[in-house]
């Protein structure tokens, strides 16, 4: 019920940060970036059974951060990079924010240092 | 409960994903980038009761995101950039990780192409 929540009412932002918020998928998502891998690859090393780890895999498929394909009887996985991106993006945006604003103060306590000096010379 | 669980049993990044999982919680970040605030004047904007404002903040505060002082009857909140380093080194580390894959693909392309032009000249 709660992946069906966040499948259809959440934005694409939540649905990533909700994806990488778990030990599980983020251990998938790292094995994944090294190499595609089928799902019974992606399982093997992990202490869960199968459905657990397809569950996994369905929420960041919902995610836009894996996509799947089937040949034969194999499902492959692999990273599409778009969606960790978004998130990324996100990041980078808040700490450009936050960069910006410790400049300012750094250039006012400057400047308060400069006009201290000043004033300490002329008095 | 839910938050109960996540501040128990979760580890730094499960909570710092799960705390940007949130429309709400982003839009505190991205006013708490531009300055300090106060909860009533993070509430004031948003369209929800104090009492969920505060408890957005409380999951936040609980990521390590965002830290609060109260002096005298005012809270005041702000960014803790460390928690948001943590998600960004994840991140990044990922990146790194499958575009090192695509140089190591594109390598392997190039030398197929040189040993493909070799064989073409030599036979």
């Amino acid at each position: 019920m709660l992946l069906k929540r966040m499948l259809n009412q959440s934005s694409p932002l939540d649905r990533t940060f909700q994806a990488l918020a778990d030990p599980t998928r983020r251990a998938l998502i790292e094995r994944l970036s090294r190499s595609p891998a089928s799902v019974s690859d992606l399982a093997r090393p992990l202490a869960m059974s199968l459905p657990a780890v397809m569950q996994h895999l369905a929420v960041l498929e919902g995610s836009g951060l894996v996509v799947s394909e089937k040949t034969g009887r194999v499902r492959t996985c692999r990273i599409e990079p778009q969606a960790m991106s978004l998130a990324e993006e996100w990041i980078n945006a808040r700490r450009a924010e936050w960069e910006r604003r410790l400049d300012r103060l750094g250039n006012y306590l400057q400047q308060l240092k400069v006009d201290g000096g000043k004033n300490g010379s002329d008095e």
